[in-house]
């Protein structure tokens, strides 16, 4: 019997609260000695604040909340009280348009950013430029899927990381060829990551060392990821 | 700044061919030297088998697997040529009610555990037996998803871990209350546990280690995480 030698899900404490404009690469590279083939998970949440994507919500009218989610929403799936099922611009369907109104000021709501394979690029190529290290980096969110109940941690954007690693005509061990086993390995090393991430709230960031080095490449979360509504059997 | 300890996955390799009869809890107490407060993911693949849930099916014959995947449905939500979106009877919404015709031998196919939270409490009764130590167990199996492209690993039982940790009501960082977080733990530990099984066909279990102990408890997949359809807004 051998041991594989595995993963490890390590998560980054200690960064300042993060505001406008701040500099979130610089701020990761400081926290953690990141090592090349490390893949950064970061919560959509500081992506957001850094990047500006705040509005004023006010935090008692449940009207105005569902007001920000129809705005940042291109179509509403289901609408139940002030839950919304909704499509947002970048294909994702989750409740509220991702708008998130938890660790964040009162009175305030945290948009998800606006292009967020975009904003995993700038923290890669930022970590890059100020580490030295080549890692790929998932900017992830906390989801809600059909037919299951509780949330899951998905990608909402990737960069340096092929979002789904194909092992259709690969042989399995019977010699004959796999159908249908295209992995979203980038949900998965999200998921993985939020196991870390879920056991404080100060958790903004964490490092998944050990992924398969064949996964690193090119891709995108909204390219690869979100699936057409044409394609898809629950739209 | 500090760094969480975090919590690795590795993956058990150089088990054993599973057959019908086969003592699971038995092979993988003697593959992996477990630790009090692991979580040891098991593929339903080999529990499939250990179990005798394998039947025959003509592997040239189309119709013959559509059949299977009937037959183990309580419902077909969608049908696209031979795929089929199914209810089965534990309540999961899968492709062909979960029935799986990759890594066996050509000619049959391996259906679903008929109670698969039954098979994790019986391989966590069989390793505590067998080892002293106190784990969680998990069976999982690949899934698709609505609205995103790729398949990724979830829970389809569990023994001596909650599958959903509720953190409503735990207070957020700026001290309001979080809503609507239960996070489903089981399935992240899933699809944690995919990123290393997935790098070779002879990974069929993996431990997750340093799992928050606060998760261990009570619950099955099948109570805790299988929507209802009537609570279902995609059925």
């Amino acid at each position: 019997m051998e041991q594989d030698p595995g993963l490890s899900v390590l998560g980054v404490t200690g960064l300042p609260e993060v505001s406008p404009g701040d500099d979130l690469a610089g701020m990761i590279g400081r926290g953690v000695r990141l090592r090349s083939g490390d893949v950064v998970v970061v919560t959509q949440k500081i992506v957001s604040k850094a990047e500006g994507r705040i509005v004023a919500v006010d935090p008692a009218d449940g009207q105005s909340r569902v007001a920000v989610a129809e705005q940042e929403a291109v179509r509403v799936l289901r609408r139940r009280g002030e839950l919304l099922i909704t499509e947002t611009p970048h294909g994702f369907v989750c409740a509220n348009s991702g708008v998130d109104h938890s660790n964040i000021a009162a009175g305030y709501a945290a948009l998800l950013p606006v292009d967020s394979d975009r904003s995993a690029r700038r923290i890669r190529d930022g970590l890059r430029a100020s580490t030295g290290v080549e890692v790929a980096v998932i900017v992830s969110d906390t989801f809600g899927r059909a037919w299951r109940n509780g949330v899951t941690d998905v990608a909402i954007g990737s960069a340096g990381i092929r979002p789904i690693v194909d092992l259709r005509g690969t042989a399995d061990v019977f010699g004959r060829t796999l159908v249908a086993t295209e992995i979203c390995v980038v949900d998965e090393i999200a998921a993985a990551a939020e196991l870390v991430m879920g056991k404080t709230a100060s958790v903004p960031v964490a490092v998944v060392r050990g992924v398969d080095p064949s996964w690193f490449g090119e891709g995108s979360v909204v390219g690869d990821v979100v699936r057409s509504p044409a394609e898809d059997l629950f739209r």
